[in-house]
């Protein structure tokens, strides 16, 4: 990726963690931060809308992208890919907007090596105990799945020393705090200020 | 400096630039951040206490802790000297505390020596014109001053590169967020976090 004005944030978690609920609050609340867009191969849910959930595509058009090297990076969940598609994103940054990427430790790992000044936050549950307990609370999965979902877990946690920012999501209001501080603190790095800087030093 | 839990904040911005009333909020608002206290030779003003303000001492006495090597950086001012004693922040720092250290351009260089890991944040005036307008407004300094001061500022703002974060002090509230946000998000940077993310990653 060519330097840019826009913020890359990437925010990965296990599921259970809360993570969808603090990254929509974030991108509801903020000014000039959207969520990055997925191409998919899966089939649209009841609701989701072309261009603004995913970019639905098949197989072959897919295929294409990755032989193209179109994608930023992509993984395989199952049966079905999801990418963050290059061109999009170089876009939309270089409209100075930032964007929020929702992926897995996989894509984040990729995403890391593509763009490697992207501010990646992972969140935690407080403790194993407490994300069986809110797995169990959400009543959506059987046993078997729970316990696949705690073993994912661990997984997924073991890589936390890949992330910049680690949020243990133990209170809902101080890990969203923590959020919206990262992304804050971000925009005034002195990378980000350098142009802002130079233009002041210029008038004395 | 040994590695320690708490994190080291160092503030520089020219005169005029709004430093002081943005860093007494911080340490008056957030938990667990404090002032760091100097050691000066200069004389106490009215009002000023010992052990809270500085640590008010002698010339042969601050020769003696400069001999051995007992500051994490001093700097002279005119004909007083003021110093960052090394025994004193690490303790404060190993009991968990953060601090807070308001200081020159020349005092801030030498402790990032000291300290690479020292959270450093340059506030800069949104212009020359809007800085020199406030400096008059205070109606404190001759215009020979005034002069000297925007010299002084010019000096300062050319050592924005060395600095992490840097906040343009257009609105006062908006710094201060930015200020605050920079603080929340050192608290759950990795480096801060891996002692916590391991201890829940063993429950797993």
């Amino acid at each position: 990726m060519q330097s840019h004005p826009g913020n890359v944030f990437v925010i990965s978690a296990p599921s259970g963690t809360g993570k969808s609920t603090l990254a929509n609050r974030l991108v509801a609340s903020l000014d000039n931060l959207i969520f990055s867009i997925s191409t998919t191969t899966r089939a649209p849910r009841t609701g989701e809308v072309e261009g603004k959930d995913y970019f639905f595509v098949d197989d072959a058009a897919f295929d294409e992208v990755v032989r193209a090297n179109g994608f930023i990076e992509w993984v395989q969940v199952y049966e079905k890919r999801y990418g963050t598609g290059r061109a999009w994103l170089q876009s939309v940054l270089d409209s100075g907007q930032d964007v929020l990427l929702d992926i897995e430790t996989t894509g984040a790992m990729n995403l890391r090596r593509a763009i490697p000044d992207a501010v990646m936050i992972f969140i935690l549950p407080p403790s194993a105990k407490e994300l069986e307990r809110r797995l169990r609370g959400r009543g959506k999965d059987s046993e078997a799945q729970v316990k696949a979902r705690m073993n994912h877990a661990r997984h997924e946690l073991e890589l936390y020393h890949a992330y910049d920012f680690l949020v243990v999501n133990e209170d809902l209001e101080t890990s969203y705090r923590q959020m919206e501080s990262i992304v804050w603190a971000t925009r005034v790095r002195r990378e980000r200020m350098v142009g802002r800087a130079q233009e002041i030093l210029r008038g004395f």
